[in-house]
């Protein structure tokens, strides 16, 4: 049985502060947002969490192992280091989307994204050490099966990443609604899911449903741990496993 | 008439380098891939030109005013300071589609993404110096309507990101097929894509294929130049102007 | 007693490096240097250490509280995310030189800086977590009396630079070869040390000498605590204690 | 004859904001002064200059070809980024020290360091394009002789700091005071220096300064060009020639 910690991180204000004065550089908004993630990710991953881009003023992560005490000082050393500063709401649901709806609640509570006046909320409440386990997170590592010879090497890359997009938006929808699960595209032509507790035939079954309705082939390899980090390398693991057997479906676990 | 310069920039082996000899923390590809993205953010921004993530390992950038002395730079630079390289591919075209098409087939013509001894291609024509004119490249800058309101402050985070992201894979795949345009989602609730030339109609024809299919409601501000940077500042501007107006498309040329 | 835990950073065959096949690009090397000591500053600051750009070839971290499973995961990161790889080796002592000797020994016992076969050595021990004690760690933060008054906007920057260094190197070669003490500028008219069991006279002493020999005047707040995070910001607030009641050495515990 | 252009950076009101409201943790301090630099490093290198980090809050370029367009667009890019923001204030001599002189009369004129109301002052002048020439610049770059066998494998990583600390202090203060030259180290056992139109007696004497005072072993390359990128990138191979000749002095003009 999942336990999933998730935290949602959002940039106080940052709509009103890109245009203010005047609209910034497009090109030192995208150097900031990558800056920042990058930065979080390496805060959170040396906890061992992960974090995921979303929509860049919106990350989640996943942050089971990271307790209270550790959110306030990534959100101090944001704040040291950025001209912008960060709220951080925690949940933890028994389903990834459960617990991102209470973190995301909790936030809204507190006040707009847009609201000037709410600045570095921290929120929430971690899972506590007495009940964490070794099955509290799930991470399932998809891939398109041949890219690089069926796209990459083949169409011009807009169109390449038109077939990846579809495949992603087709895939995080039907994770979400389907099976309660957060799916994030990582770049290249992999997606990384945190779940709750799936077998096997719920991975085929999305995997069949993508295939079906956009035309586009994956592959994921499935682990689990106390922490995304241990859950997420198994599944690269797995991965590579899928790689050398030829099955589209390895649950390392 | 536009004359869009692209440049289709292809981390070399990227893929074999990620899992060899093991599969690495993802947290540090994370970082790796945003930092070099922010990095190449400014390499290119500081030659006005805008450069897009798209899939981090392969990256679009609209190149106008970059010359192959200057792509020969940062990609010098950038195999300075990381441990992988970069192949670096450009072509000029009426329409962007066109150019990254031709860019693309280049770099595909001298190896395969994970030919591990394809390395550091430098290849392509920039528009020469006498040719280039105020309409060569056309930015178009979309966003959500009242995001923060109907979307940000209401659903869960994720829920949130699914109605973005539906509206982005639904508008890329439009402006791409029915314009030859190449849309990016660049954070927030935020798309820019660069055009051919295309009047108020088209941009009106594209909001409502958007809004019939997914729901999604947009709002485009318009702007040309003779480089990225400054056709991009003109559309920001142009955006406010939707913002002031209530109008959905501001073409400010 | 203090037990202070240090690490000796060192950058693989990086002379060498740098030159081949041809001189690197200067400003390349220059953000490589910086942004390696910016991350290691990150991930030894997550855990509550503190480290110091010394020659940024070599490195030197006061680490008590970071075991070498920590130390082997920050080695692995930046070899994920750099064109170079790192040897870490650590040791303790009654006195910060003597730990620092040792650590330099274990490493030259492993090869030369510049031994092409040389790579990511990880060696040595940490304060065992059942001796660990809130006196293992003693930091002193020293700046310069008025240095904005007498020197940043009366001199052209380099006089003032030229003083500032001056201060710095007599400093850092008293407090070695009389109190066993490790001292760095770390920007600005700061300096910061870590010490052995120094008391109050000690500290005036020290000033004293670098008054009569250069002609610098600093003052100098002192704390301590089982680890340089707890120590560090310690001696920061002893030091604003200065500035408010005008005493050159204010000593926090 | 040599027309050195040189800008001085400072960081707007920053020793302040380090300690308001309360002293910021020493590591994001670090980590923030060293991106920025890097960046620095970046924006100018781009425009073929050199920037030397010096004491982080106070920097200088050697900037010949950055026009005060492009100083102001750097200066916005960095308020775009930072928490805090610099004031630029550029000048030219006929000597290096000359030209730093008079960029610093212009800063303090505008206002104090600490002023808290002084921001982003943008001053000065430039080298005008018809009277540029391939002499503008010189560049030196010294390093210790055998660094690595004398000192890096031999003693312990601070006295090794220590000898080189040594003499680059006497180094950097005779070269300002005897040749009015601006010298930086840059990390390893390396200087850089900026000088005007010194010759091998003058490189031989400064050397020899430096041994019999302080016992340091240097050797030295020399370069000139219109710009500081092409004078490093030839004093670097100047000082490789040194490394195969076995002479102390190589001027490669």
């Amino acid at each position: 049985m999942t336990n999933t910690q998730v935290t949602h991180i959002q940039i106080d204000n940052y709509g009103p502060w890109t245009v203010t004065p005047e609209p910034r550089r497009e090109v030192d908004l995208q150097t900031l947002q990558s800056r920042l993630f990058a930065d979080l990710s390496q805060l959170f991953g040396n906890r061992d969490a992960y974090v995921f881009f979303t929509r860049f003023d919106n990350m989640i992560a996943v942050s089971n192992g990271v307790d209270l005490d550790d959110h306030a000082l990534i959100q101090e050393s944001v704040a040291n280091r950025y001209p912008v500063t960060m709220s951080l709401s925690v949940a933890t649901g028994t389903t990834p989307a459960e617990a991102l709806g209470t973190a995301t609640e909790q936030l809204q509570a507190a006040g707009s994204a847009q609201d000037e006046h709410r600045r570095e909320i921290l929120k929430g409440r971690v899972v506590d050490e007495e009940f964490r386990t070794d099955e509290d997170v799930q991470i399932a590592h998809f891939d398109v099966n041949d890219a690089t010879e069926k796209y990459t090497d083949q169409l011009n890359e807009f169109d390449t990443f038109i077939e990846i997009e579809q495949g992603y938006a087709e895939l995080m929808r039907h994770m979400r609604r389907a099976h309660d699960s957060l799916a994030f595209f990582v770049g290249g032509d992999n997606v990384i899911a945190t779940c709750p507790e799936l077998d096997e035939a719920d991975y085929r079954e999305a995997i069949d449903h993508v295939q079906e309705t956009v035309g586009v082939e994956l592959k994921v390899g499935v682990g689990r741990g106390a922490v995304a980090a241990d859950a997420g390398i198994t599944a690269k693991h797995a991965l590579e496993e899928c790689r050398a057997t030829g099955d589209d479906v390895t649950i390392e676990f």
